[in-house]
């Protein structure tokens, strides 16, 4: 069995989710993406429902907040849901190797030495693509569904971080889904961590 | 024998060059790093010192066209040069696979369909590491001519493709070459380049 913890980031409709469910089935290893968020309200005690009304959702956006018509002890409350996730994703960690999507588990797990940080991306045409057919939308409604999605989690992910979202040099490997496809990437994946595990 | 083209953009102290030239050894193909600059040289006429002088250097720079005393004329020389070694990358990759470092190779074949675009960066830490013995210099020199060289790098790079260097949707595959080690990044690409082949 694989050693490794993976952190997938991605595109809004590039896949990412995906090819991590099926890297996590393929290497016999749990799969977070939004169950994360069940582990999280469990061991805050916090509402499952408030984590999924604010997942990777910036908190210190004006905009979002006014958007929102968030009163102004949200702010902190925010906070405290990050970092009760945060938290959640070190325990996960530390419980064995698994598959990670979004919420800054890369940066989460920085102090981990088994991790492998990927991001996902594709071309806008094959995202919208994806988006129109999944949700059943005309294309022009999917472009604008993935820009607010991405600006998100850009948002959230530089927020938190003080990284930059998107950047080659946070993540040990970046691809593009539609190079070789989804099961394609998720075999060169598997490869990675091979290799990966054959070095340590 | 391979079908790809591959082009590597890479931080300075990666080991891009290396990897390049191990990975067209691997596969059989041509390697062009600055022996790009001969072919450009011998198509265009002009002088191969010329095309080593300006090599990767952004000449729309006001402070680097000030920094090296050059007259105004230099100007439209200098996109003389970009032209005739665009011209060499398409000429080169029409001839058949190979892989080719740096000089946006990437930008310059962006209408040929068997084009893998790869990006190569490494750690500050690790890449003084590897220029301060290359270079035989101490680390704080090593860690000067990093950022000016990839300042230069990047400069040229966003100059002439109107693209973000080193932000990962503009290349396929971005990698950490510290996470496999240069030889691991070798076959990893390897199996890049195979299961995009098979694919076709």
């Amino acid at each position: 069995m694989s050693k490794t913890i993976i952190t997938i980031s991605r595109q809004y409709g590039s896949g990412g989710r995906e090819i991590g469910e099926k890297l996590a089935n393929t290497l016999g290893i749990p799969f977070y993406d939004n169950k994360l968020l069940e582990v999280a309200a469990k061991e805050s005690g916090i509402g499952k429902e408030l984590f999924e009304a604010n997942d990777e959702k910036n908190p210190g956006s004006l905009l979002y907040i006014l958007g929102m018509q968030y009163s102004d002890d949200m702010l902190p409350f925010n906070h405290k849901l990050f970092l009760a996730q945060f938290s959640a994703i070190k325990k996960i960690a530390s419980e064995g190797p698994c598959v990670i999507v979004g919420r800054c588990a890369d940066y989460a797990l920085k102090d981990f030495n088994n991790v492998l940080n990927v991001f996902i991306h594709a071309d806008i045409e094959k995202r919208i693509e994806r988006i129109s057919k999944e949700l059943n939308i005309p294309d022009k409604k999917a472009n604008e569904v993935i820009i607010r999605v991405d600006k998100q989690r850009m948002s959230y992910y530089n927020f938190y971080t003080s990284q930059k979202w998107g950047r080659a040099e946070n993540y040990h490997l970046c691809l593009d889904s539609m190079a070789l496809g989804i099961d394609g990437t998720v075999e060169l994946l598997k490869k990675f961590v091979e290799l990966l595990e054959v070095r340590d």
